[in-house]
């Protein structure tokens, strides 16, 4: 009996065939990459070693990722995803069926704590200055934080929406909270307060 | 008639004769930094070059600065010196005798139109993540709107003035306004708006 398998795409043709391998291939080689980060920190995580984890050659890990930033980004990418499904499709305070105040509080201490539980990943994964307001994650969160923000209504009392989110963005920034939280010593809860007390300001 | 030479250390004993010549030697290498920077772009800005330019061995340069970000370091808090001069003792609103109100919304163009004049170099000097935060000239910014946010009352409305104070400080970031002017082609005006609609709704 042939082994079934189920793929992503319809295998008409070579090219969808190609495709769904390439899909599965980066996969692995994101599967190889989270396993090696969590055992033994994301310092460690080189082209290399990933390579010889999901046992393909190191020159198919750098034409999949470019780069170590290449690959930090895609596995941040992956990790993003999870907190993205919770903000965009979630259950309410953070998910739709909240007001937009609603969701707009909830969203720091939600990614307050997802970003203090990647920490590492999503400082090591920032890009130069030039390219990081461009990451995918970055744009996905500003999108949604400058929607909720017109649907709270700023605009109604001269606010600029774009400008807000990226204000509430900057707040919950991994630079900037590792350095409050590590350096400063500011408890978690400390910086969730102040996520309340700045979108009631913002918000008025 | 010997050459009068105005010492910033009255030179008695070895010691502060060295130090004297050390500040000298510092400032003339800045000097010279400053001007390959002007001239060629602060892309072009090596150790190499400085220490050509400056007529000092390459050794000089690094024992001087540690590495090419320690150089681009100094020379932004060259810069930035002329700033802090300008909120922390120039004329008002900006300077002291306007009120805290005046001086918040003062401090956002000024540092909007200083930084775009220095754009290239304070993305070129910005560190690794974990030592953003601890450079001097981001901790006086900080210190100043920290002690205004107090002044305006922030507290008596229960406003964390710290983390207030980064959330303004964000607003400014280098990174973030080259996204916004440079990527996104929001003109300089519309920051500054967005600038003093922060303060506003910040101060209440």
């Amino acid at each position: 009996m042939p082994q079934r398998r189920v793929l992503p795409l319809t295998p008409i043709g070579e090219e969808p065939r190609l495709r769904a391998d390439a899909v599965r291939n980066r996969a692995r080689l994101l599967a190889a990459a989270a396993r090696l980060a969590d055992e033994h920190g994301v310092e460690h995580l080189t082209m290399d070693a990933v390579a010889s984890a999901a046992e393909v050659g190191k020159g198919t890990v750098f034409r999949r990722f470019g780069d170590r930033i290449g690959l930090l980004q895609a596995l941040l990418d992956h990790v993003e995803e999870r907190f993205q499904s919770g903000f965009l499709e979630g259950e309410p305070p953070l998910g739709p069926g909240a007001t937009a105040r609603e969701r707009l509080g909830a969203f720091g201490p939600a990614a307050l704590r997802h970003d203090a539980a990647h920490r590492e990943l999503y400082l090591a994964a920032e890009g130069k200055p030039e390219r990081r307001y461009l990451t995918p994650s970055l744009r996905v969160r500003h999108t949604h934080l400058a929607m909720l923000l017109r649907s709270a209504g700023v605009q109604a009392t001269g606010g600029d929406p774009e400008l807000l989110a990226h204000t509430l963005l900057s707040f919950v920034d991994s630079a900037l909270t590792a350095h409050l939280t590590s350096q400063r010593g500011l408890p978690l809860e400390r910086l969730e307060a102040g996520w309340t007390d700045l979108v009631d300001r913002l918000i008025g």
